[in-house]
């Protein structure tokens, strides 16, 4: 694979200079044409020690206006990252459309290296590398333009690399011992990301493999291949990877999981009474002993208009110490959030060790009513169930108790209680036209509901269905099962 | 100052459930009106130990809608803290216009508790307290509504406490061997509180002693000083705090620092292709030896229109690793950065230990182009001069190199610029119409920028004025000023 870029490509002091301004001036005039077009470019640098990286960026760093660029290094991992999956510190640092961010090191250099050092196993870098490929896919299938850089030196050629930089009194600092170290790896190491490289070499975020020998050959040719691609995109402005819209293949018209849940049990409100100071009481229990042990949780609440949200999730929060948790209420996104991959506003509130989130509606809206109401293209949310999929896996992966609760209410009980809200005046605020609207298009909504159900109810995150037309049912039911999951995580 | 709530105030059982069921229907409607009336509500909580501070903050929780309502806790510094000024775990977590932030822990408990302990003297305390007062007066004079409990409770009254939590197997986890220790230092502790409430005690952020011995008493009194504030305001939107506009006092009619600037001096080009290298050599050494240190940088730009920021930028980035700085744009803000108070935006992109942060263009844009636009008040832009004292003098006090730049052109060369700016096809993006109407207002930014640097130009953040009109002099001087400046702090 890697013999191509051994030709040993040399640009010569003249040619160089004479590409450079030309290379400038485009890349300049493709940066500002960039701010309109509104969308992210991700610029992975990678590849072996001593290719010069740090450089290259430095020269893009130079061409390019610093103010539409961001450059980001990933070194130790910081208390905050270190207690949250490890894709945070990458969602964190995504790029705002309109913007380029460069990733020097990146998801690729913790997987490659561990492996390297025999840390992990071959499955598991190809496991990782599956999830690479699946983050790369989705913020290009969002948008996003992404570059990969491979920067390839043969072995000798980075002995003499190395031991040119060091004997220089300016650049010797630029040799770590970690370099050599990698050195001696040096045949292990071009094995194992010949296969992270083979296994992420995808036609929506391919590898340029760069020789890294010359360095004006070098920086020239990354310079140009940025050039191009971005000149290419913003000629083209539709994302050229199929967009596939895979119409939803269950069927819908037979009985659904919602047709069965229970909503006729009533709570004896004297047993409720009993009960609920009970369960909040175990609760406060577990959650304390959760946040002592690091284990942080994520709770989703869904369900239909008035199917009592708001009340089941301060039945929950009543049991907790305020210290502890969060309650993240999705409405409409701002415009930061806009500028980024749909999942970002979710990321960005991912809890700290032993802190508990609740998202009062969550990243389901985009199956729900962002399909629903059509402000999702059909592509865009009919590959959400395999993004959120992956999400979610993420998420308990890192050891979070991920919870999610779908209130179900009848289309009876929901016509009560907005007949309620307009008639109590205190709750009156609670119903908006919207309401009405979204009540019309049940239909709609139920088809996909029973969808997000069946395509997101996983073995790691299953879906919790509340029977909501008892309030004290709900309640109880919500907090017996976040107790369940705790205990069981806890034991 | 505490006697006036040792007094064993009381409220029955019944009396709370009768005075609760009012108390939350008023605080709910309360924070629904605030969403629309967007001003951010700040509660501090604080007190002595076994006070109940926590039971108060979890039933605040359970009266108000948790999704309009954030609790912040200030347990140990994270290292993304501890690497910042100390304000700036405070700033990140400050609710935005229309939400609730509650503080359990704030500015107040580390210099409380380090001056308990003894770690600083009473001369610092008062510095910090009248830090803090500045901070509140601040936040407040920009629409913020701060409301500060101060629990308390007899020294004999806390030993009881303590006793009765640690005496329960549900409480005792509540008493940490701290709480025994700050017992013995009674005393001594609630001395120096008073020392810091008297001096935070203002009118526009005042304490509010609360006697914490009887927790039905404790609770709802909070309860409804807070519902009492919010409906006070909600009825009188603009705030109460007076909006001292003071006209400034200064001469603008003689001779100012920026009419002596030199704009006559030409760099030799031939001396500048030598001396650039030179100085661009010498700052990429110094800014890798702050590196290793974690001296981190904060380097500002302002200028005239067209005064070579941009290109000036580039000339100090070409000399640093990417990896080590970040430029930051200023331009409209977003709309979670409007949600805040104006230096919010700033304080988000301080710098890490060892980092450069560049702003081109910066938070003195209150005080040139909102003041002359009036997009702020004279209100506003009049104070903004000691709140960006203030928060130079944080930056520079947590050890962060400092250098803020004024470049300086003539008028004549400013419409030379833009002329070729309008001639030249590569560089017509540069030039807006924007450009030509703030040339028309010079007269009025000569007033405002003479004025901001009169009063911004301290010895601990002092400007640099750079002769502009001749670009390579401009480069020149900014790379030598930041090598001085680095220099200087490493030796």
């Amino acid at each position: 694979m890697f013999e191509a870029v051994e030709l040993g490509r040399k640009i010569s002091k003249e040619e160089f200079a004479k590409g450079e301004q030309e290379l400038r001036t485009g890349l300049l005039k493709a940066q500002f044409a960039l701010r309109d077009q509104k969308f992210p470019v991700i610029v992975v640098i990678a590849g072996v020690d001593g290719a010069g990286k740090g450089d290259t960026v430095n020269k893009l760093h130079e061409w390019l206006d610093p103010r539409g660029l961001e450059t980001n290094v990933f070194g130790t991992l910081t208390d905050e990252e270190r207690t949250r999956p490890p894709y945070w510190r990458f969602w964190r640092t995504l790029p705002p459309k309109g913007r380029v961010g460069m990733f020097f090191g990146s998801w690729y250099t913790d997987p490659i290296v561990r492996r390297a050092y025999g840390a992990i196993g071959a499955a598991k870098l190809d496991q990782e590398m599956r999830r690479v490929a699946m983050f790369e896919q989705m913020l290009v299938e969002d948008g996003a333009l992404i570059l990969k850089f491979w920067f390839h030196l043969s072995k000798k050629a980075q002995r003499k690399r190395l031991e040119k930089l060091e004997s220089s009194k300016k650049t010797a600092w630029k040799v770590s011992p970690n370099d050599w170290k990698h050195h001696k790896l040096y045949d292990k190491f071009v094995k194992i990301c010949e296969r992270a490289l083979r296994q992420t070499d995808t036609a929506y975020a391919p590898w340029m493999l760069i020789e890294a020998g010359d360095d004006n050959y070098r920086d020239l040719t990354v310079g140009r291949k940025i050039l191009e691609a971005l000149e290419q995109r913003l000629a083209n402005p539709k994302p050229t990877t199929a967009a596939h819209a895979v119409s939803a293949a269950h069927d819908t018209s037979t009985v659904t999981i919602l047709d069965k849940v229970d909503l006729v049990t009533k709570a004896d409100p004297k047993e409720y009474d009993k009960q609920l100071p009970r369960l909040q009481g175990r609760l406060n229990r577990l959650t304390r002993a959760a946040w002592e042990k690091g284990v942080s949780s994520v709770v989703v609440y869904e369900g239909w208009d008035a199917a009592g949200k708001g009340g089941n999730i301060r039945r929950l929060t009543g049991a907790m110490d305020a210290r502890s948790y969060r309650v993240i209420s999705i409405a409409a996104p701002t415009d930061e959030e806009r500028a980024q991959h749909y999942l970002w506003r979710f990321w960005r509130h991912v809890p700290r060790a032993g802190q508990v989130t609740i998202y009062d509606r969550s990243w389901y809206g985009r199956v729900l009513v962002e399909r629903v109401e059509k402000f999702a293209k059909e592509a865009e949310w009919s590959r959400a169930y395999s993004e959120i999929n992956d999400f979610e896996e993420q998420l308990v992966e890192h050891g979070i108790v991920l919870t999610k609760f779908w209130i179900h209410i009848s289309p009876e009980e929901q016509l009560r209680r907005f007949e309620e809200r307009q008639k109590v005046e205190f709750k009156q605020h609670k119903l908006t036209d919207e309401d009405w609207r979204n009540r019309e298009k049940s239909a709609a909504y139920e088809v996909a509901i029973n969808e997000m159900i069946a395509r997101t109810s996983t073995s790691l995150a299953p879906w919790t269905i509340v029977p909501g037309n008892d309030k004290r049912v709900a309640r109880l039911t919500t907090i017996k099962t976040l107790c369940d999951r705790l205990e069981e995580k806890l034991k």
